[in-house]
């Protein structure tokens, strides 16, 4: 997955955060998540993603011009599937906020 | 730095959206980034944080009470500091987003 810092617009915007915690079957993980990345990026709204992992904790900030944007997304079929294998088979954690951006400040 | 899933409240709350790339002179910058969590977790409203960094980049995720506590938080005169060396001298790049929490999940 290839993470940078993402190039969003003037707020107001909004923000899904995604934490996580991995557990220990983490079986086409990676390439399901890469995969997300990839099919987000697609979708109407999306305005950009950032990701980093490290040993105790994974941080996905994906950025959308609208809630209904992210309600679309979260109807996404292959969406579906791979959040039903999250909660199921990938994380032994997670918390999901979404957030409405309204101040934003970059160097 | 201790890093998990924040334990916060329910919404609405305040996220502070961290998202940075160093550059090639850290000295002092680990030291600083833990002193910093520490003092923030000190700070009237504060909720929780989750951090993560990868060889790409680093996400730091603050929660916060109201707006007004993340107000007082930035004029801290060590945390003040802190931000002009990181501009200075830490960063290469950053990007910092106030947003405010609407929805929350976890599993």
């Amino acid at each position: 997955m290839t993470t940078a810092i993402a190039n969003t617009p003037k707020p107001p915007y909004y923000a899904v955060i995604f934490t996580n915690r991995l557990g220990t079957d983490t079986a086409d993980y990676a390439e399901t998540a890469a995969r997300m990345v990839e099919l987000a990026a697609e979708q109407p709204g999306f305005l950009g993603v950032e990701s980093a992992r490290d040993s105790g904790v994974g941080i996905t900030v994906s950025y959308w011009r609208s809630e209904d944007d992210i309600a679309a997304w979260r109807a996404h079929a292959e969406h579906r599937e791979a959040r039903r294998r999250g909660r199921e088979q990938w994380y032994a954690a997670f918390s999901l906020r979404v957030a409405k951006v309204e101040r934003a400040y970059s160097l």
